[in-house]
């Protein structure tokens, strides 16, 4: 008899919840899509098409889903509004949560799902931060933490999405908490692993300017922005985040230290072909976000699963994805009043502080 | 209910095999790994520790496999020197089937496979080139197919491995039918790709050394050598196979054509890391071939799947594996004996021809 | 009869005054070395045997040499604290001048050799920012300047020497100016240079780490340091200083516009080989700075002499080399206090503006 | 006093002659270009308005400028057809020769010069194979000499020009000797140069299309051409020339040993700039030989003179030129016939061997 596969439920089927949909019914062996919920008519009839005919269950409503029989975990990809509350009703149902990040645009409700979790410690509760995931960013990591670079020092990250003329992106601004919490949100959790999960920031400033999308001002955005944030320890993250790229996706990272460096992407492509034409050189990058870590996601789906069949250790704590948003949220406003924000030790923020 | 999911049996367990019946069985989600069959008692444990929980029946005997309950399809994985004779079993039993290259070290060996295919078209049979699912190969042919280097007309490519000094290839040489034959027959079918399934071979000439295994002379085998391969209508190709590489595997093409060129791998790398250490930059590359082709041999089974399910046409032809055998058998004569070897347009060996 | 050549004469013959000096007297066509500077026994014996052959006259004393026949141009590259005086006594004198960088440590001295210079308006009075002569940066502009990246809007770049375990740089510290003053200078340059040599800076903010050398702490300075320096009209640099470099020099740029983007040495090596060895594939790259920059200095004694014969204008405005040491300098302070240095739009350093 | 400086004069002001007569007049310290020789009007003109303003003077014929006064030395850049017979009376004349590549389209030919210069052996007479004084080929030499990849064994490189329109090249392939002795002869060199200058030719094979240019046919030439040349000891070049490449130049080269491999210029560049665009990431190269090997020229100059002055071992024996025509032509000879072309191992040509 074949071993039980994990019963999942994904919750919201928008540009994220498909994917996470199909990795779970298509290239997760070891997990089963059972359920999906939506109130989204048109995600509605597309999972009639596209999942139904597998045997997966479609609930307009996101609690009878969680009633479903025999599921065991939920993949939260709804809005970002939602998406704390849905984790701890899943929570609360007793469900293992892949939650899709950011918990929240708000550190006090990020807070709220962490307490949550708190409460039923034989649960898998994990934020969705997918580089994590990603085979290049694992060899780098792996290598720092063998050594090779000596003590982490500085670390670049940046995220940079292709520029998308539609203006897409001025309305997602109203919701998205700011570039600094739905982009940045990324390097940060990467600064958290590099430089250890239980890093405390000290100090957080940044810039930012609307270069190609002035209407961004309204929801006190940009679309373009540079960040410091000070660790207590001698440790410094310096990140950029962009809405301009042309030429594709661009998330690279650089983590330095005393004895050497690793990069991830410096160099971006996105396979090993290169055109030789009038001209020169030319290579061409991943177009978006899940052209570049489509990999990394089918991991993530199958360590989660695999972390709550077995009951592994998952990679990263839930409390890392509150200090992220703390960070990033920090970042944001920075950039709107121009202030440097200071922490002390503790992670309580101060007026600046004596030097 | 679920759509119906492809029935398939792997035959052999080896280095191959186990990776073939890892994908059908984990990463195929469209097909069903039901039964495998291996004369090995090694390889038959194995299978009971890792396929039987699974529901993979376990044969001994090829034939006995082939008459699983609603077996739809086979994977040839075995041993080089029976792919043809299991090929043409599962043919006549009315199986689909992937057969791993070569069909066979004989070129007349080799057509009986494709006999034996002529007289049941409706079955899918198709030689495992697996570069051909790659996707940097198939952006390359892309490009090159949209007129992006105007016609082809030089082509270089490579299979070189990573120097295995345990003396495993010595022993290996006296069946693989010898280096062009076992590694360049990946070059040579990417030729007959990018010049045309259909292109005639004209002449042959190759050279080889033996430069870090002398014992494979008492094979007439070389550890390194090269071939040029003149076809009709003005197309060269020019290759290089080696198993002396330091770095690890070097698999890399350049197509050429009369208004750009597309190279595949010739700035070679594991992943997006760079490590900068004193004496300079440095980036991993992958250690073998499956390090290198490994999501190429998943796309493989998926589309193989999707072919017999869904009665598509294959990416290749038969046929074509039947002429790569030819090329790389010239080849290795031609590295023997010194000649250089000539066809006529039909396909036919001859004297050299007047000029 | 032979055009006339440029009468040159070098003050200083430490670490660049002796690159200086060959320049002017190998390589620079149109130039000749007439006279040469140093108080230092050292350097002035190392001169008896490098330039006196070549009819070099050594001069004990600065002012001495500016009275040598018709010496028509001076290169000062004695220590940085006396670089404002001595050019100032060589416009006095009526020569040209090519200064090395920086004019100072401090935006008032620096303005003093501008005051000088106005004076003499036929005088050709030079700052050396080396990167402007540098091919690759001349490329990156010319691209720019003809619009293939839209208009700028983000400038990242960095100047990240190599680990010197010797000490040098903390005793070096004591009258360099600090990190952002003495390497950062030149990427300050060149964000003038890429946003257009007027750009108004509008606030400054930075941080810094002693990650190796934490006696350079009683300097007050670092051997890591990033800062955001932000530009009236929508523009924003971002620096990068380190003196921790594992593999080599690491000066790299990119230059981020609403349409594209052109980056600088993000690639570092030496030159074209690749070594592929166990391990990986690894390249070298440049040492030090003049490892990286030798050409570049080539070309700028070259074109400062083609400036002051044919009376042409240079590539460059004295005053951005004092608004250069002013950004730099007010970097420094930033790391330094903690604090966010804020200008008016006229270049007045104010309290933080009301946003 | 100054040290005296060689005394140089240039025959030809052909595309090269300018280019040698221009660095040995700017940018060879210790050279002084004292006089030109060249038959051509449109030349003598270029020298009257570039050239004699500096004190060079202008000769018609070639035998004059030999008695010019005090000469020392010859750069022989006329056209292929008279290398050999000004080279000759150059060393007859008792003047250093630095002879463009090749000596001549004939073995016979080449080797009446080597058997002068052997009567005058305090002369330095060179071959200017220019890639011999390129720093990327040389750090590749050294590291391969100092036994970085172990025994080379296998070579691979190419020329390749860029695709020329004009058709230029028809014209010239009446005297140019064809491909394989006019472009592939850097190559040879190389081969010699990498494997040992003594290295003896055991056989060679060849083909060529036209690709582009099917007017070459009645030269008996090709545009793309392809061959392999085996030397006695276990070591095989393959080579590669073409004059159609859409992005510009490319030469570049592969050693391959027993335990690594070094390579030139596998990843073409012109510079350190990237360009980031709508279609992806893009590079240029040079557009031509002299753009590639620019610097390489200048230091042969100063080698050479450092050679004549200073009576150093030149860094190639002439002899080794011969050997390169040698088998360049072997290899044209090769793509014409269509036959492999043997040697013993005396380097006299034999019919196949028995194996």
């Amino acid at each position: 008899m074949a071993p039980p596969r994990l019963r999942v439920g994904c919750a919201g089927l928008g540009r994220m919840g498909k994917r996470h949909a199909r990795h779970f019914l298509e290239r997760t062996a070891r997990a089963e899509l059972v359920a999906v919920s939506t109130p989204d008519e048109t995600e509605f009839q597309w999972a009639r098409q596209h999942l139904e005919p597998y045997g997966v269950t479609i609930y307009k409503d996101y609690d009878q889903m969680l009633k479903h029989e025999d599921l065991e975990a939920v993949v939260v990809a709804s809005v970002t509004t939602v998406h704390a509350e849905q984790a701890i009703k899943a929570i609360n149902a007793n469900k293992h949560v892949l939650c899709e990040k950011p918990l929240s645009t708000s550190v006090e409700v990020s807070q709220t799902v962490v307490d949550a979790a708190r409460k039923r410690p034989h649960l898998k509760v994990m934020c969705a931060f997918s580089r994590r995931f990603d085979d290049s960013y694992r060899d780098a990591f792996n290598k720092m933490d063998a050594g090779l670079i000596g003590r982490p020092s500085i670390f670049r990250s940046q995220t940079c999405d292709m520029l998308d003329p539609s203006g897409f992106f001025v309305a997602y601004a109203e919701f998205s908490g700011g570039i600094f919490v739905d982009c940045s949100i990324h390097d940060i959790d990467l600064a958290l692993w590099f430089f250890g999960q239980d890093s405390m920031v000290k100090s957080v400033v940044s810039s930012g300017i609307t270069a190609v999308q002035p209407a961004l001002q309204k929801h006190k955005d940009c679309d373009n922005a540079v960040g410091i944030v000070e660790f207590y320890g001698g440790k410094i993250a310096y990140i950029y985040c962009s809405r301009m790229m042309a030429a594709g996706q661009e998330d690279s990272t650089e983590i330095i230290g005393t004895e050497g460096k690793v990069t991830v992407n410096t160099q971006p492509m996105s396979n090993l072909v290169n055109i030789y034409e009038p001209g020169g050189i030319r290579r061409e990058i991943p177009q978006n976000y899940y052209g570049r870590f489509e990999q990394a996601f089918v991991n993530e789906a199958n360590e989660f699963t695999a972390a709550c069949l077995d009951d592994l250790k998952l990679p990263m704590k839930l409390t890392g994805a509150v200090q992220a948003v703390k960070i990033g949220c920090a970042l944001q406003e920075a950039m709107v009043t121009g202030n440097k924000i200071w922490f002390d030790e503790t992670g309580v923020r101060i007026e600046r502080p004596q030097l």
